[in-house]
């Protein structure tokens, strides 16, 4: 049997197909790695493609009856999304419907893994955002995923596939550069100092959100390849679980963790448009389901900064 | 200004405009009535247009600038769409979205009223459906419509159209025969025997429905074109109000209404995907927002069972 990660080139996508090759599925002979550049992966079971999701074909040319698991974390993020309204629309919406016409064409029903987000909600939210909310997005980027949502849902019933949307925090802490993630920032607090580099915080430093170590979504995405999905019912998405910090939160750990010069790093100068993207995301969600469903959470923040550093030191 | 009424020709676009001639808005020069059949309407203002609104072009070549509001009833119903996933898809969720961007590039954001459906919600459901309940929707049609709601609603907050989503209820009694609608038989229950035509109930008697006359969602469709918009802030989809009726209460008013003899035509006979359907829809929702937005409801079932016999007598 074979996987299909889209997106594979990216953070999450690269994170996840080592998670996946070093605890493969039974008679799993390849993972096939597709994004708009070459994923950098040397494992001989890894078989890059190069092209863009919203290519129906280049989909097609993915999916095959022996692939009996798709991860579809190939997406424009929430800056790029809003910037270019038809781009998004194009890989976020079309791209996924695409993806998941190649598993209908395939007939094998392929586990569909789709990277959803928590921007699918937006605008007034009770303090705790359950799993059934309405999904009212405040982002093209939010909004797009909604619709996929719907698409996986739907696709599933009609047995063309066997659906999981997960609606993923936002992950902290990202190494790399900044990206066009809207909420970019909320790695960037963290990662820049520990490197040396002044940074600005956009928010508040009350500003609420919700947050998942990589660790831990990268284990989330990979469990949810594997659950019983009858337990889902007819309802496939599911709050993945997180932690609500505050922008401050996060800079007080920086502060216990790696010292007051670190924390010096961090000066404040509001973005409003980050300010209104994260004001319209929830900071807190019921992921009651996800967790009876063995899905994990990070304990705190602290382990959250500390295994950014950990990582970075494995690297260098 | 003009206004663009696509399923024009179908039973609801025709009472629509008739009722928008009857009573148009300041400065109305015409109404463009589309559909995939010539609609039949005599009126000078009625500039007919056949095509189907699948075909992005057609959808262009309906909205210029002058257009200031579109009503878009066109549609695959729920038979149709859960036969045909690929046309259901096509008109329901690609047409809506063409004719969105004939919108956006007209540079005019028109209103835009959506007919969308109580079937975007579905399965497990509370006794009465809130209007912020997550869409679940059972069926390919409640899907589709789903999706454009979604639509509908970022296209609003994109600034490319003025959007109201309208969750129509069950209408009872449309005239003429039996549709592709899976609720088809809530109006032939009171059609056929009135005609004097043996008919039969497909669900059991208990089966409880969320149904609305013609004229009120006619009367309903017209105002959603002119109320304030500001007043439903980023939540475009409105539970429109509705009654809540078994089919034994349909049948007990018909035999009220027109006594023992045209009761005496209604056999029960199960047929099990329409009980299916029925028993995933709501039988009741909250519709007080739109109620406090000036929409309108039904008083009971007899005046609803009355209601088509005047409509006969008055075409006949």
């Amino acid at each position: 049997m074979k996987i299909l990660v889209t997106g594979a080139a990216g953070f999450l996508g690269a994170r996840l197909v080592n998670a996946l090759l070093a605890d493969p599925p039974a008679g799993l002979t390849a993972i096939v790695a597709a994004d708009t550049a070459a994923p950098r992966l040397s494992d001989p079971r890894v078989q890059p493609r190069v092209g863009t999701i919203a290519d129906p074909a280049f989909a097609r040319s993915l999916v095959d009856p022996d692939v009996r698991a798709v991860y579809h974390l190939a997406a424009v993020l929430s800056g790029g999304s809003e910037d270019d309204f038809d781009m998004g629309m194009a890989v976020n919406v079309d791209g996924t419907r695409g993806l998941l016409e190649a598993c209908r064409a395939s007939r094998g029903s392929p586990r569909f893994v789709f990277a959803s987000t928590i921007a699918v909600f937006g605008g007034g939210l009770p303090p705790i955002v359950p799993e059934d909310l309405a999904l009212t997005p405040q982002t093209s980027y939010g909004a797009a995923k909604a619709i996929a949502e719907l698409l996986v849902a739907e696709y599933s019933r009609r047995g063309f596939v066997d659906g999981v949307a997960c609606r993923i925090p936002t992950i902290t802490v990202r190494p790399g550069k900044p990206n066009s993630a809207l909420s970019s920032f909320v790695s960037g607090i963290i990662r820049e100092p520990l490197a040396g580099i002044e940074t600005a915080c956009p928010v508040p430093l009350d500003t609420a959100m919700w947050i998942s170590s990589p660790d831990v979504v990268t284990r989330n995405l990979a469990h949810a390849g594997r659950i019983d999905t009858a337990a889902l019912g007819t309802r496939r998405s599911l709050n993945l679980p997180g932690l609500t910090v505050t922008a401050g939160n996060l800079l007080d750990s920086l502060h216990r963790v790696a010292g007051a010069e670190a924390r010096g790093r961090v000066r404040i100068e509001h973005d409003e448009r980050v300010v209104w993207a994260m004001r319209g995301w929830p900071a807190a969600l019921d992921a009651s389901r996800a967790l009876g469903l063995g899905f994990i959470r990070d304990t705190d923040v602290d382990s959250i900064v500390q295994q950014y550093i950990d990582t970075q030191r494995t690297a260098g």
